[in-house]
Protein backbone atom coordinates (compact mmCIF):
# COMPACT_ATOMS: atom_id res chain seq x y z
CA UNK A 1 0.00 0.00 0.00
CA UNK A 2 1.67 3.48 -1.20
CA UNK A 3 1.65 6.29 1.66
CA UNK A 4 -1.33 8.41 -0.05
CA UNK A 5 -3.42 4.98 0.55
CA UNK A 6 -2.89 4.59 3.88
CA UNK A 7 -5.29 5.65 6.44
CA UNK A 8 -4.38 8.33 7.76
CA UNK A 9 -2.38 8.68 11.10
CA UNK A 10 -2.21 5.21 11.62
CA UNK A 11 -1.00 4.11 15.12
CA UNK A 12 2.73 3.01 14.63
CA UNK A 13 3.16 -0.31 15.73
CA UNK A 14 6.57 -1.43 17.30
CA UNK A 15 8.54 -3.29 15.15
CA UNK A 16 8.15 -6.55 17.35
CA UNK A 17 4.62 -6.37 17.22
CA UNK A 18 4.89 -6.28 13.34
CA UNK A 19 6.64 -9.77 13.17
CA UNK A 20 4.81 -11.08 15.90
CA UNK A 21 1.77 -10.73 13.07
CA UNK A 22 3.71 -11.80 10.67
CA UNK A 23 4.24 -14.61 11.95
CA UNK A 24 1.19 -15.32 12.64
CA UNK A 25 -0.47 -14.02 9.26
CA UNK A 26 2.17 -16.87 7.39
CA UNK A 27 1.16 -19.33 10.06
CA UNK A 28 -2.34 -19.28 8.73
CA UNK A 29 -1.83 -19.03 5.29
CA UNK A 30 0.39 -21.87 5.28
CA UNK A 31 -2.10 -23.91 8.13
CA UNK A 32 -4.44 -23.41 5.26
CA UNK A 33 -2.08 -24.61 2.64
CA UNK A 34 -1.02 -27.81 4.72
CA UNK A 35 -5.07 -28.36 5.37
CA UNK A 36 -6.06 -27.99 1.88
CA UNK A 37 -3.71 -30.83 0.95
CA UNK A 38 -4.57 -32.86 3.93
CA UNK A 39 -8.20 -32.26 2.90
CA UNK A 40 -6.98 -33.68 -0.40
CA UNK A 41 -5.95 -37.22 1.52
CA UNK A 42 -9.19 -37.80 3.68
CA UNK A 43 -10.26 -41.06 3.43
CA UNK A 44 -14.08 -39.94 2.97
CA UNK A 45 -15.91 -36.94 1.26
CA UNK A 46 -17.18 -36.08 4.63
CA UNK A 47 -13.29 -35.83 5.96
CA UNK A 48 -12.53 -33.89 3.06
CA UNK A 49 -15.43 -31.59 3.29
CA UNK A 50 -15.06 -30.98 7.09
CA UNK A 51 -10.66 -30.02 6.27
CA UNK A 52 -11.80 -27.98 3.48
CA UNK A 53 -13.75 -26.07 5.84
CA UNK A 54 -11.47 -25.55 8.65
CA UNK A 55 -9.01 -24.49 6.14
CA UNK A 56 -11.22 -22.13 4.70
CA UNK A 57 -11.39 -20.80 8.24
CA UNK A 58 -8.00 -20.24 8.78
CA UNK A 59 -8.11 -17.93 5.64
CA UNK A 60 -10.65 -15.74 7.41
CA UNK A 61 -8.45 -15.47 10.03
CA UNK A 62 -5.52 -14.30 7.95
CA UNK A 63 -7.68 -12.03 5.85
CA UNK A 64 -8.62 -10.19 9.40
CA UNK A 65 -4.54 -10.00 10.15
CA UNK A 66 -4.40 -8.56 6.24
CA UNK A 67 -6.89 -5.90 6.88
CA UNK A 68 -5.14 -4.88 10.40
CA UNK A 69 -1.56 -4.17 8.73
CA UNK A 70 -2.92 -2.32 6.09
CA UNK A 71 -4.92 -0.34 8.27
CA UNK A 72 -1.20 0.05 9.89
CA UNK A 73 0.01 0.93 6.64
CA UNK A 74 2.56 -2.21 6.87
CA UNK A 75 2.14 -4.47 3.79
CA UNK A 76 1.01 -8.18 4.79
CA UNK A 77 3.96 -9.34 2.29
CA UNK A 78 6.74 -7.01 4.12
CA UNK A 79 5.79 -8.07 7.33
CA UNK A 80 5.66 -12.27 6.55
CA UNK A 81 8.57 -12.87 4.55
CA UNK A 82 11.16 -12.77 6.95
CA UNK A 83 9.32 -15.96 8.24
CA UNK A 84 8.65 -17.66 5.17
CA UNK A 85 11.44 -19.91 5.28
CA UNK A 86 11.42 -20.74 8.78
CA UNK A 87 7.75 -22.34 8.38
CA UNK A 88 9.23 -24.16 4.95
CA UNK A 89 11.75 -25.64 7.04
CA UNK A 90 9.49 -27.18 9.67
CA UNK A 91 7.27 -27.98 6.90
CA UNK A 92 10.03 -29.83 5.39
CA UNK A 93 11.40 -32.18 8.05
CA UNK A 94 8.14 -32.57 9.32
CA UNK A 95 6.31 -34.22 6.20
CA UNK A 96 3.15 -36.51 7.27
CA UNK A 97 2.50 -39.87 6.04
CA UNK A 98 -0.47 -40.55 7.04
CA UNK A 99 -4.02 -39.04 7.21
CA UNK A 100 -3.56 -39.11 10.78
CA UNK A 101 -0.01 -37.75 11.21
CA UNK A 102 -1.22 -34.93 9.54
CA UNK A 103 -4.37 -33.95 11.28
CA UNK A 104 -2.06 -34.76 14.46
CA UNK A 105 0.39 -32.05 13.05
CA UNK A 106 -2.51 -29.84 12.45
CA UNK A 107 -3.40 -30.27 16.21
CA UNK A 108 -0.03 -30.12 18.17
CA UNK A 109 1.13 -26.57 15.47
CA UNK A 110 -2.31 -25.37 15.88
CA UNK A 111 -2.75 -25.48 20.13
CA UNK A 112 1.31 -24.51 20.27
CA UNK A 113 0.43 -21.58 18.41
CA UNK A 114 -2.48 -20.17 20.49
CA UNK A 115 -1.07 -20.84 23.43
CA UNK A 116 2.18 -18.96 22.76
CA UNK A 117 0.32 -16.15 21.33
CA UNK A 118 -2.32 -16.46 23.79
CA UNK A 119 0.85 -15.41 26.58
CA UNK A 120 1.78 -13.17 24.52
CA UNK A 121 -1.13 -11.30 24.14
CA UNK A 122 -0.87 -9.77 27.60
CA UNK A 123 1.97 -8.05 26.43
CA UNK A 124 0.35 -6.24 23.12
CA UNK A 125 -1.45 -2.76 23.22
CA UNK A 126 -5.60 -3.33 23.49
CA UNK A 127 -6.50 -3.78 19.61
CA UNK A 128 -3.52 -5.87 18.38
CA UNK A 129 -4.40 -8.35 21.68
CA UNK A 130 -8.09 -8.54 20.78
CA UNK A 131 -7.47 -8.80 17.37
CA UNK A 132 -4.45 -11.95 18.46
CA UNK A 133 -7.42 -13.49 20.69
CA UNK A 134 -9.78 -13.86 17.87
CA UNK A 135 -7.77 -15.15 15.04
CA UNK A 136 -6.72 -18.36 17.47
CA UNK A 137 -10.11 -18.71 18.09
CA UNK A 138 -10.86 -22.52 17.80
CA UNK A 139 -12.22 -23.17 14.45
CA UNK A 140 -13.48 -26.58 15.25
CA UNK A 141 -10.51 -28.39 14.27
CA UNK A 142 -9.55 -29.85 17.94
CA UNK A 143 -12.80 -31.56 18.15
CA UNK A 144 -12.42 -33.46 15.03
CA UNK A 145 -8.56 -34.31 15.74
CA UNK A 146 -9.66 -35.77 18.81
CA UNK A 147 -12.54 -37.29 17.65
CA UNK A 148 -10.49 -39.07 14.78
CA UNK A 149 -7.60 -39.77 16.59
CA UNK A 150 -8.46 -41.06 20.06
CA UNK A 151 -11.03 -43.84 18.06
CA UNK A 152 -8.48 -44.78 15.61
CA UNK A 153 -5.61 -45.14 18.50
CA UNK A 154 -8.26 -47.19 20.91
CA UNK A 155 -8.29 -49.68 18.41
CA UNK A 156 -4.74 -49.83 17.43
CA UNK A 157 -1.73 -49.56 20.11
CA UNK A 158 0.97 -49.53 16.87
CA UNK A 159 -0.32 -46.30 15.93
CA UNK A 160 -1.19 -45.06 19.27
CA UNK A 161 2.96 -45.43 20.00
CA UNK A 162 3.60 -44.10 16.34
CA UNK A 163 1.74 -41.27 16.86
CA UNK A 164 3.09 -40.11 20.66
CA UNK A 165 6.79 -40.35 18.99
CA UNK A 166 5.66 -38.50 15.95
CA UNK A 167 3.87 -35.32 18.19
CA UNK A 168 6.56 -35.64 20.29
CA UNK A 169 9.06 -34.87 17.37
CA UNK A 170 6.88 -32.29 16.25
CA UNK A 171 6.93 -30.16 19.13
CA UNK A 172 10.44 -30.59 19.59
CA UNK A 173 10.99 -28.70 15.85
CA UNK A 174 8.53 -26.30 16.35
CA UNK A 175 10.20 -24.95 20.03
CA UNK A 176 13.49 -25.20 17.70
CA UNK A 177 11.94 -22.90 14.72
CA UNK A 178 10.41 -20.12 17.56
CA UNK A 179 13.56 -19.99 19.32
CA UNK A 180 14.94 -19.48 15.86
CA UNK A 181 12.58 -16.59 14.73
CA UNK A 182 12.73 -14.72 18.19
CA UNK A 183 16.83 -15.02 18.24
CA UNK A 184 17.08 -13.32 14.45
CA UNK A 185 14.48 -10.49 15.37
CA UNK A 186 15.56 -7.76 17.67
CA UNK A 187 11.67 -6.22 18.45
CA UNK A 188 10.60 -9.74 18.76
CA UNK A 189 13.30 -10.83 21.57
CA UNK A 190 12.49 -7.67 22.67
CA UNK A 191 8.80 -7.57 23.27
CA UNK A 192 9.47 -11.25 24.38
CA UNK A 193 12.17 -9.59 27.15
CA UNK A 194 10.72 -6.91 28.16
CA UNK A 195 6.95 -8.82 28.33
CA UNK A 196 8.29 -11.82 30.76
CA UNK A 197 11.00 -10.27 32.76
CA UNK A 198 14.41 -11.67 31.98
CA UNK A 199 15.71 -14.55 30.24
CA UNK A 200 14.16 -17.07 33.35
CA UNK A 201 10.99 -15.40 32.35
CA UNK A 202 11.63 -16.86 28.69
CA UNK A 203 12.01 -19.90 30.08
CA UNK A 204 9.12 -20.15 31.86
CA UNK A 205 7.45 -19.56 29.17
CA UNK A 206 8.40 -22.60 27.01
CA UNK A 207 7.82 -24.76 30.12
CA UNK A 208 4.35 -23.81 29.78
CA UNK A 209 4.20 -24.25 26.65
CA UNK A 210 5.46 -27.49 26.96
CA UNK A 211 2.99 -28.66 29.63
CA UNK A 212 0.03 -27.58 27.72
CA UNK A 213 1.49 -29.62 24.33
CA UNK A 214 1.47 -32.62 27.64
CA UNK A 215 -2.64 -32.06 28.45
CA UNK A 216 -3.28 -31.77 24.74
CA UNK A 217 -1.81 -35.12 24.13
CA UNK A 218 -3.85 -36.81 26.68
CA UNK A 219 -6.92 -35.05 25.02
CA UNK A 220 -5.86 -36.69 22.00
CA UNK A 221 -5.39 -40.37 23.64
CA UNK A 222 -1.52 -40.36 23.23
CA UNK A 223 1.52 -39.77 25.37
CA UNK B 1 -27.65 -37.50 8.69
CA UNK B 2 -30.47 -39.95 10.46
CA UNK B 3 -34.30 -39.49 10.05
CA UNK B 4 -34.50 -38.97 13.56
CA UNK B 5 -32.24 -35.84 13.17
CA UNK B 6 -33.76 -34.70 10.11
CA UNK B 7 -35.96 -31.81 9.62
CA UNK B 8 -39.52 -32.49 10.22
CA UNK B 9 -41.14 -33.07 7.24
CA UNK B 10 -38.63 -30.94 4.79
CA UNK B 11 -39.74 -30.54 1.25
CA UNK B 12 -38.54 -33.23 -0.98
CA UNK B 13 -36.15 -32.44 -3.81
CA UNK B 14 -36.63 -33.47 -7.18
CA UNK B 15 -33.78 -36.31 -8.34
CA UNK B 16 -33.04 -33.80 -10.84
CA UNK B 17 -32.44 -30.97 -8.24
CA UNK B 18 -30.41 -33.17 -5.96
CA UNK B 19 -28.31 -33.89 -8.63
CA UNK B 20 -27.94 -29.91 -10.05
CA UNK B 21 -26.96 -29.74 -6.20
CA UNK B 22 -24.65 -32.35 -5.77
CA UNK B 23 -22.73 -31.47 -8.48
CA UNK B 24 -22.65 -27.90 -7.87
CA UNK B 25 -21.45 -28.79 -4.56
CA UNK B 26 -18.75 -31.29 -5.76
CA UNK B 27 -17.90 -28.30 -8.32
CA UNK B 28 -17.17 -26.06 -5.29
CA UNK B 29 -15.45 -28.72 -3.28
CA UNK B 30 -13.20 -29.52 -6.18
CA UNK B 31 -12.58 -25.30 -7.25
CA UNK B 32 -11.60 -24.84 -3.65
CA UNK B 33 -8.96 -27.89 -3.95
CA UNK B 34 -7.81 -26.64 -7.40
CA UNK B 35 -7.39 -22.51 -6.16
CA UNK B 36 -5.38 -24.05 -3.22
CA UNK B 37 -3.32 -26.18 -5.49
CA UNK B 38 -3.08 -22.83 -7.30
CA UNK B 39 -2.03 -20.64 -4.75
CA UNK B 40 0.78 -22.81 -3.87
CA UNK B 41 2.22 -22.01 -7.29
CA UNK B 42 1.29 -17.93 -6.96
CA UNK B 43 4.50 -16.17 -8.22
CA UNK B 44 4.57 -13.75 -5.27
CA UNK B 45 3.36 -13.95 -1.68
CA UNK B 46 -0.23 -11.39 -2.22
CA UNK B 47 -0.92 -13.73 -5.23
CA UNK B 48 -0.81 -16.78 -2.77
CA UNK B 49 -3.28 -14.88 -0.62
CA UNK B 50 -5.39 -13.57 -3.44
CA UNK B 51 -5.78 -17.24 -4.60
CA UNK B 52 -6.14 -18.60 -0.95
CA UNK B 53 -9.01 -16.22 -0.33
CA UNK B 54 -10.85 -16.96 -3.30
CA UNK B 55 -10.28 -21.12 -2.41
CA UNK B 56 -11.72 -19.88 0.88
CA UNK B 57 -14.82 -17.96 -0.72
CA UNK B 58 -15.70 -21.34 -2.16
CA UNK B 59 -15.82 -23.21 0.56
CA UNK B 60 -18.59 -20.75 2.23
CA UNK B 61 -20.73 -21.52 -1.03
CA UNK B 62 -19.44 -25.40 -0.43
CA UNK B 63 -20.97 -25.34 3.00
CA UNK B 64 -24.54 -23.02 2.27
CA UNK B 65 -25.67 -26.39 -0.19
CA UNK B 66 -24.29 -28.86 2.51
CA UNK B 67 -26.49 -27.31 5.25
CA UNK B 68 -29.82 -26.96 2.21
CA UNK B 69 -29.42 -30.74 1.68
CA UNK B 70 -28.84 -31.86 5.06
CA UNK B 71 -32.05 -29.67 5.81
CA UNK B 72 -33.66 -31.50 3.03
CA UNK B 73 -32.46 -34.59 4.79
CA UNK B 74 -30.35 -35.51 2.53
CA UNK B 75 -26.73 -36.52 2.84
CA UNK B 76 -24.43 -34.33 0.63
CA UNK B 77 -21.72 -37.14 -0.05
CA UNK B 78 -24.15 -39.04 -0.77
CA UNK B 79 -25.51 -36.05 -3.38
CA UNK B 80 -21.96 -35.85 -4.84
CA UNK B 81 -20.78 -39.41 -4.90
CA UNK B 82 -22.14 -39.98 -8.21
CA UNK B 83 -19.80 -36.85 -9.87
CA UNK B 84 -16.13 -37.10 -8.15
CA UNK B 85 -14.98 -38.90 -11.05
CA UNK B 86 -16.42 -36.97 -13.79
CA UNK B 87 -15.08 -34.48 -12.31
CA UNK B 88 -11.77 -36.03 -11.44
CA UNK B 89 -11.37 -36.89 -15.28
CA UNK B 90 -11.68 -33.51 -16.12
CA UNK B 91 -8.80 -32.58 -14.22
CA UNK B 92 -6.61 -35.60 -14.63
CA UNK B 93 -7.15 -34.76 -18.45
CA UNK B 94 -6.61 -30.38 -18.51
CA UNK B 95 -3.45 -30.19 -15.82
CA UNK B 96 -2.45 -26.60 -16.09
CA UNK B 97 1.38 -26.52 -16.57
CA UNK B 98 1.73 -23.02 -15.34
CA UNK B 99 0.15 -20.28 -13.32
CA UNK B 100 -1.36 -18.80 -15.84
CA UNK B 101 -3.12 -21.53 -17.37
CA UNK B 102 -4.23 -22.07 -13.85
CA UNK B 103 -5.98 -19.19 -13.66
CA UNK B 104 -7.25 -19.21 -17.35
CA UNK B 105 -8.70 -22.84 -16.48
CA UNK B 106 -10.07 -21.34 -12.85
CA UNK B 107 -11.92 -18.83 -14.91
CA UNK B 108 -13.08 -20.81 -17.82
CA UNK B 109 -14.66 -23.66 -15.68
CA UNK B 110 -16.37 -21.21 -12.85
CA UNK B 111 -17.65 -18.70 -15.62
CA UNK B 112 -19.09 -21.66 -17.69
CA UNK B 113 -20.40 -23.50 -14.36
CA UNK B 114 -22.11 -19.58 -13.35
CA UNK B 115 -23.68 -19.29 -16.77
CA UNK B 116 -25.14 -22.68 -16.68
CA UNK B 117 -26.20 -22.70 -13.57
CA UNK B 118 -27.82 -19.20 -14.02
CA UNK B 119 -29.99 -20.81 -16.82
CA UNK B 120 -30.95 -24.01 -15.09
CA UNK B 121 -32.26 -21.73 -11.75
CA UNK B 122 -35.04 -20.69 -13.69
CA UNK B 123 -36.51 -24.03 -13.71
CA UNK B 124 -36.07 -24.40 -9.91
CA UNK B 125 -38.14 -23.90 -7.16
CA UNK B 126 -37.75 -20.80 -5.88
CA UNK B 127 -35.63 -21.33 -2.67
CA UNK B 128 -33.44 -23.91 -4.79
CA UNK B 129 -33.32 -21.15 -7.65
CA UNK B 130 -32.33 -18.54 -4.63
CA UNK B 131 -29.49 -20.75 -3.33
CA UNK B 132 -27.83 -21.55 -6.52
CA UNK B 133 -27.64 -17.83 -7.20
CA UNK B 134 -26.63 -16.86 -4.35
CA UNK B 135 -23.63 -19.94 -4.48
CA UNK B 136 -22.73 -18.41 -8.17
CA UNK B 137 -21.90 -15.01 -7.06
CA UNK B 138 -18.42 -13.93 -8.34
CA UNK B 139 -15.95 -13.78 -5.73
CA UNK B 140 -13.55 -11.84 -7.32
CA UNK B 141 -12.22 -14.13 -9.03
CA UNK B 142 -13.07 -12.97 -12.09
CA UNK B 143 -11.51 -9.36 -11.75
CA UNK B 144 -8.30 -11.07 -10.62
CA UNK B 145 -8.19 -13.60 -13.31
CA UNK B 146 -8.61 -10.68 -15.77
CA UNK B 147 -6.09 -8.58 -14.19
CA UNK B 148 -3.68 -11.06 -14.33
CA UNK B 149 -3.89 -12.85 -17.50
CA UNK B 150 -4.62 -9.50 -19.67
CA UNK B 151 -1.25 -7.98 -18.72
CA UNK B 152 0.72 -10.72 -18.74
CA UNK B 153 -0.63 -11.25 -22.20
CA UNK B 154 -0.22 -8.10 -23.83
CA UNK B 155 3.13 -8.51 -23.03
CA UNK B 156 3.89 -11.59 -24.37
CA UNK B 157 2.21 -12.66 -27.95
CA UNK B 158 2.63 -16.65 -27.85
CA UNK B 159 1.54 -16.25 -24.50
CA UNK B 160 -1.39 -15.00 -25.34
CA UNK B 161 -2.08 -17.62 -28.53
CA UNK B 162 -1.17 -20.77 -26.13
CA UNK B 163 -3.66 -19.36 -23.43
CA UNK B 164 -6.50 -19.38 -26.31
CA UNK B 165 -5.58 -22.66 -27.58
CA UNK B 166 -5.68 -23.78 -24.09
CA UNK B 167 -9.12 -22.15 -23.22
CA UNK B 168 -10.63 -23.67 -26.10
CA UNK B 169 -9.79 -27.07 -25.19
CA UNK B 170 -11.18 -26.59 -21.83
CA UNK B 171 -14.40 -25.84 -23.11
CA UNK B 172 -14.59 -28.56 -25.30
CA UNK B 173 -13.53 -30.68 -22.29
CA UNK B 174 -15.90 -29.01 -19.78
CA UNK B 175 -19.02 -29.22 -22.03
CA UNK B 176 -17.85 -32.85 -23.08
CA UNK B 177 -18.09 -33.52 -19.17
CA UNK B 178 -21.47 -31.96 -18.83
CA UNK B 179 -22.94 -34.06 -21.44
CA UNK B 180 -22.00 -37.06 -19.53
CA UNK B 181 -23.18 -36.23 -16.72
CA UNK B 182 -26.47 -35.23 -17.99
CA UNK B 183 -26.69 -38.73 -20.21
CA UNK B 184 -26.19 -40.59 -16.92
CA UNK B 185 -27.96 -39.32 -15.24
CA UNK B 186 -32.57 -39.79 -15.74
CA UNK B 187 -33.12 -36.82 -13.12
CA UNK B 188 -31.24 -34.52 -15.04
CA UNK B 189 -32.20 -35.06 -18.23
CA UNK B 190 -35.94 -34.81 -17.13
CA UNK B 191 -35.11 -31.64 -15.73
CA UNK B 192 -32.99 -30.13 -18.49
CA UNK B 193 -35.81 -31.62 -20.83
CA UNK B 194 -38.67 -30.11 -19.32
CA UNK B 195 -37.29 -26.70 -18.60
CA UNK B 196 -35.79 -26.32 -22.48
CA UNK B 197 -38.73 -27.60 -23.69
CA UNK B 198 -36.95 -30.11 -26.41
CA UNK B 199 -33.61 -31.49 -27.50
CA UNK B 200 -33.72 -28.10 -29.81
CA UNK B 201 -33.42 -26.29 -26.70
CA UNK B 202 -30.69 -27.97 -24.77
CA UNK B 203 -28.88 -27.29 -27.95
CA UNK B 204 -29.94 -23.71 -27.61
CA UNK B 205 -28.72 -23.58 -24.08
CA UNK B 206 -25.08 -25.16 -25.08
CA UNK B 207 -24.94 -22.26 -27.60
CA UNK B 208 -26.18 -19.60 -25.38
CA UNK B 209 -23.07 -21.30 -23.28
CA UNK B 210 -20.38 -21.28 -25.83
CA UNK B 211 -21.31 -17.64 -27.09
CA UNK B 212 -21.18 -16.60 -23.21
CA UNK B 213 -17.72 -18.02 -23.14
CA UNK B 214 -16.30 -16.21 -26.07
CA UNK B 215 -17.41 -13.07 -24.67
CA UNK B 216 -15.66 -14.10 -21.12
CA UNK B 217 -12.22 -14.83 -23.80
CA UNK B 218 -12.19 -11.56 -25.12
CA UNK B 219 -12.25 -10.07 -21.49
CA UNK B 220 -9.34 -11.91 -20.99
CA UNK B 221 -7.67 -10.82 -23.79
CA UNK B 222 -7.74 -13.81 -25.78
CA UNK B 223 -9.42 -15.36 -28.69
Amino acid sequence: MSEAESVAEPVVLRDGVVDLLGVLAYGELSAFDRLAEDARGAPTLAGRAALSEMAAAEIGHFAKIERYLLAHGIAPQDAMDPFVRHFEAFHASTPPRSWHESIVKAYVFDGLAADLYSQLAHWLDESTKQLVLDVLADTGHSAFAEREVKTACEADRVLRDRLTLWARRLLGEGLTQAQYIVAERDGLTELILTGSGDLAGIAALFRRLQQAHGKRMTALGLG
